[in-house]
């Protein structure tokens, strides 16, 4: 809820405060929205962004963006990039083209690696937190102080962060910054983008002097989303490990004006002057990542004011020779220093969490850092408000640096590798065009499962069971703590076809999915009927897993949703056959149509293809049923005779609603 | 431009003034916002459209929407309906689904049958008009007298139409019903809801007492799109030919609570007491259309006041009897009495044009009322904003009474046949059941060319040239007067792959697409390379089809966009390999990569089939070229070497840029 600015200092509380509206504060906010929790974000930039910073989605990003029912605008605007090519040189030093090279991956998901500007990005979060909340993120507000009271501990009613917040909108020396960063493709619009992110830490000792009323927050749970020079990861004393390293990158985002053959195209250039990243972006830009610290050989120094565009064209004619290579639109450019760092823990009491580039850093370079932030945003988001709504318990929060330092680890690792690509020595002679190719490439494939998101390593805890029951499903490819594997499935009532991205909509619940196997087999019908019996048997009280849980007030009725879906032939089932438990009647709303799914093929569209039984290893016949929790992974998978053990699942973390 | 309200009586000009702001006048507003034209667009209702009305949307009006830029919306947020079925009674008299029938075009389109509010799809294209330009629609605003000035005749200075307009948002009683309209699904809606359009025309009356300000506007078109009781038409003294019949329908949009196994499935439903149409939609809506006149069967005369949702509700209960049917809530209702009638002429003077319900009213059960009007606003539209920019002759404002007017007999005749199916006698014994479906199925078949859009039958005229040249393109599908069939192609330059629904935007521009053939051949690089001089040359002045024509101001350099199509592999391609007319180089935004495009397929996308030359029905080798209209319809079809009578084509309307 967002609350009114206060005229005089004043005191308020929340329930979540989060700390920085970028890309992972945002998923964050966006979770707070869905389960309608009393939150604020704010952010101490008078501005969204407009120009430039990350731009990279990589194919889990998208499918997250699915479920939340933003894809298609992305997808509307944004540049696709599935083919990689590599430039190197040849025998005698002439660049040759070493490509395209599709992924593997490009087949395992409906989406594929996407860019577009973050500024977009967040429009369209921002977009779907308005249409689920009241939520606004209040810009140009500075957190200043944090104190943590460790007295109530776990006690649900009580706030003990304490952070004090200062509005720096009013002074006059931010709103002309503000007004510089309005939407610009004219290359003036580049001073004020070049900032980089840790000077704004500058803005808050500058407005100290202001006199601007101050606000007392009190609240539950502090998420800080607040980058790289994170205020709030200093206020847990959270470390920061790691080092920076000598090479200084630049970075532009152009409109070139170029002969080199793959402008349009994801592909590294590697010549005796260095490698560069050459990103086809929305909007005929391009981006590229240029080393630029060779300039620097003479005093061996970093001296940023050497850095200006002009000198990281200068860089890019180079590599790129004999190809021409100009621009005459510069829409953003920046120079930075590798940093590659991490925090030893993402969490402080159970109530304070960093995310994004407050727990890491390292080089943009492999298209994942934004991809990263946000999943750690929405990890902890949804985990945070299930616990503030009162349907969870607070154990669930300590697996948001379990499930999420782990994968921090993988970006650095992989970062290390990749980056080190293009600061290595790139004479043709020392490995050879095809060698370099090859070691390019071999990093690029050894961490694509973890770069992509389709897999996730989410090890065993309250959310993830690891053993799943039964001998028939040694081969399937429902894993406890990865992603769901997408298929397209035809809505029995109606026979429309929807991804399974989109139709596990991220909406706070738990997906209990009954996978129903053959129901025109009548022993697998009765099994079927047993498994419904008991999920809606009546007595004891609360004992049936449909009104077991805490509803979301005002959001669901049930924390728990279930979906079926079969695998006989469409034409040969019909809706009214399923057990009512899997299908039941809403006295206003009518039967749940949309509980019931098919895995069969459809004419009129080749991704409905009848293969999610096959893609997902699960016997066509006998079926399973598992867990997907709100944030799209699998908490749990057995056999329908197994379900007692899906109660003891949730029973793990989740509240009883007390009969309500 | 949207001028400011005047606060006293008031003279402006404006180019083109549209009267009405539904579908069909909001495409017509789309051209004005694309062409940057000086335009207006008045609607006497205070508020737009925000619940019911019309919701089907056919094939060809999503090609449209797509080539707009909004058909992922559309996607994002309608319900499709691929199949139908059809419920009659069986041997015993109880109801018996036949279907699911798939229609043939279902895979001769990107996209399929769709059905969404009209609300909805009226925001989309608002939202584009306001992407493009800063026309608004000016809500509450009558126009109440006309005048036209035969004097100046085709004179492009002169504004030979004057309207005079009233405001009547000021009115208490106006704003009052505004109010009433906004959004709501509760049942209390629908009081307001259901004034049938033509008791609007009684505001205008009303409003005569109140004290607003009239304003006189001065126009050099008008375009009425002011729906079936169109305020245009009478000012035009076209006639409206045709008559009410007897057949009352009611109308209702529910959520509705019934055991019917197919209420979310498109589908008829015949018993002895009538044919109800089903019609599954976003949101859990559904909408029935429900014949209702024989409950008046006593007095013989159809009493609008004893048509309610109770009593539609009741009909329906008896039709799907022995299946159960209620609804808690209602969003939306209505009765109409089908009335259908044609205007024998769409224009008058070449200088007025009225378009949509304004020419054509019929019953709205074929689903196609919508579309009509839009494409109806979408051909006049673009022609009159062509005219008025200066780019071409008014002879092609013409074309729009002879390319519509006989798609509306079609359609008036398809409703004859289709609407009398729900009227005629039902009676099991009639016809029995399989003869019932087999006679609504035949004239399904029998006009879905027509109603989806597959076929648009526009003939000879200055803007479709029949005559297509050459023996090689006996067999092309590529007609003159026809659409595109929509293929996917790959970007030489990237890779990515895109439907020419979309790659042909509708932006303003006439494409000529050079279907180059197979480059890889020494030969056939020749006839390219002859081509694409002819294309270029630069004397005598203006010779060049690509700078003979006026620019369109602000907007795009040239009027003639050159797209090319080749079927070489695409790996063995370069985009650099092209000739530079194909692909020229522009000195701000760089060469032209969005203009050179590959008939290949693509490993990671099923749609993209490398059948492009074969679908279009050309050979692979020789290739051919053809001329699309801003429209998407084409405009002429020849080979290589006739290139001079594209040159001929345009030359017959187009004005030539004076060197400009």
């Amino acid at each position: 809820m967002c609350e009114a600015c206060p005229a005089v200092d004043a005191e308020s509380h929340t329930d979540v405060l989060i700390v920085g509206a970028g890309p992972s504060g945002l998923m964050a906010a966006y979770w707070m929205a869905r389960y309608g929790i009393r939150a604020r974000i704010v952010d101490k930039r008078p501005t969204k962004v407009f120009t430039g910073h990350a731009d990279g989605l990589r194919m889990r990003t998208l499918e997250l963006f699915d479920s939340m029912g933003i894809q298609h605008r992305v997808d509307h605007e944004a540049q696709s990039a599935v083919d990689v090519n590599f430039w190197v040189p040849g025998e005698k030093g002439q660049l040759m083209r070493q490509g395209p090279i599709t992924p593997g991956q490009a087949h395992h998901s409906p989406f594929h690696h996407m860019l577009l500007s973050q500024a977009r990005i967040e429009d369209f979060i921002l977009d779907s937190i308005r249409e689920h909340s009241d939520i606004e993120v209040e810009r140009g507000v500075i957190a200043e102080s944090f104190h943590y009271d460790e007295t109530p501990g776990e006690d649900p009613n009580a706030y003990p962060i304490t952070v004090q917040l200062r509005r720096i909108l009013d002074d006059p020396q931010e709103k002309g910054q503000g007004s510089q960063a309005s939407h610009s493709t004219k290359p003036s619009g580049f001073d004020q983008s070049n900032v980089p992110p840790e000077d704004h830490n500058n803005l808050a000792e500058q407005n100290q002097k202001a006199h601007v009323p101050n606000e007392t927050v009190r609240a539950k749970y502090i998420i800080g989303c607040d980058g790289a020079h994170s205020w709030t990861r200093g206020q847990l004393n959270i470390p920061f490990e790691g080092e920076s390293t000598e090479h200084v990158w630049g970075v532009i985002d152009t409109i070139p004006i170029t002969d080199f053959p793959d402008i349009r195209r994801l592909c590294t250039v590697t010549s005796p002057h260095g490698t560069i990243l050459v990103i086809p972006r929305e909007k005929q830009l391009v981006r590229l990542y240029v080393p630029v610290q060779i300039m620097d050989e003479e005093n061996g120094r970093f001296d940023r004011s050497k850095i200006t565009p002009e000198a990281i064209k200068a860089r890019v004619q180079a590599i790129l020779a004999p190809y021409k290579f100009d621009y005459q639109i510069l829409d953003w450019w920046t120079a930075y220093q590798i940093g590659r760092r991490i925090a030893p823990s993402f969490s402080r009491w159970n109530r304070a969490f960093i995310a994004g580039d407050a727990v890491h850093t390292h080089s943009p370079k492999v298209g994942l850092g934004m991809n990263m932030s946000m999943q750690d945003g929405f990890n902890i988001g949804w985990k945070v408000a299930l616990v503030v709504s009162g349907a969870a318990d607070p154990c669930i929060l300590q697996t948001y640096h379990e499930e999420r330092h782990r994968l921090a680890e993988l970006l650095l690792e992989f970062d290390k590798l990749w980056a080190g690509m293009f600061t290595q020595e790139n004479k043709p002679a020392a490995r050879g065009a095809q060698g370099k190719t090859e070691s390019m490439m071999q990093v690029v494939e050894q961490f694509q499962d973890f770069a992509d998101g389709i897999k996730a390593f989410y090890g065993e805890s309250p959310l993830v069971c690891k053993q799943s029951g039964g001998v028939n499903l040694t081969t399937c490819n429902l894993i406890p703590g990865e992603r769901v594997p997408p298929v397209k499935l035809r809505m029995q009532a109606e026979g429309n076809n929807v991804w399974t991205t989109r139709l596990f909509e991220s909406n706070g619940q738990f997906k209990l999915v009954v996978l129903a196997g053959d129901v025109r087999e009548v022993a697998q019908k009765q099994r079927l009927e047993t498994l419904s019996a008991f999920l809606s048997r009546s007595e004891p009280p609360n004992s049936s897993l449909l009104t077991r849980y805490s509803s979301i007030r005002g959001r669901s009725k049930s924390l728990v949703d279930v979906l079926t879906v079969h695998s006989a032939p469409w034409p040969d089932t019909e809706f009214f056959h399923f057990p009512e438990a899997l299908r039941p009647l809403d006295p206003v709303f009518g039967w749940s149509y949309g509980k019931i799914w098919c895995d069969d093929s459809c004419s009129w569209d080749r991704d409905c293809d009848g293969r999610a039984y096959e893609k997902w290893g699960v016997d066509r016949k006998r079926g399973a049923v598992f867990i997907v929790r709100p944030d799209q992974y699998i908490g749990w998978v057995g056999e329908f005779e197994d379900i007692e053990k899906a109660t003891k699942y949730f029973d793990g973390f989740l509240k009883t609603s007390k009969g309500e």
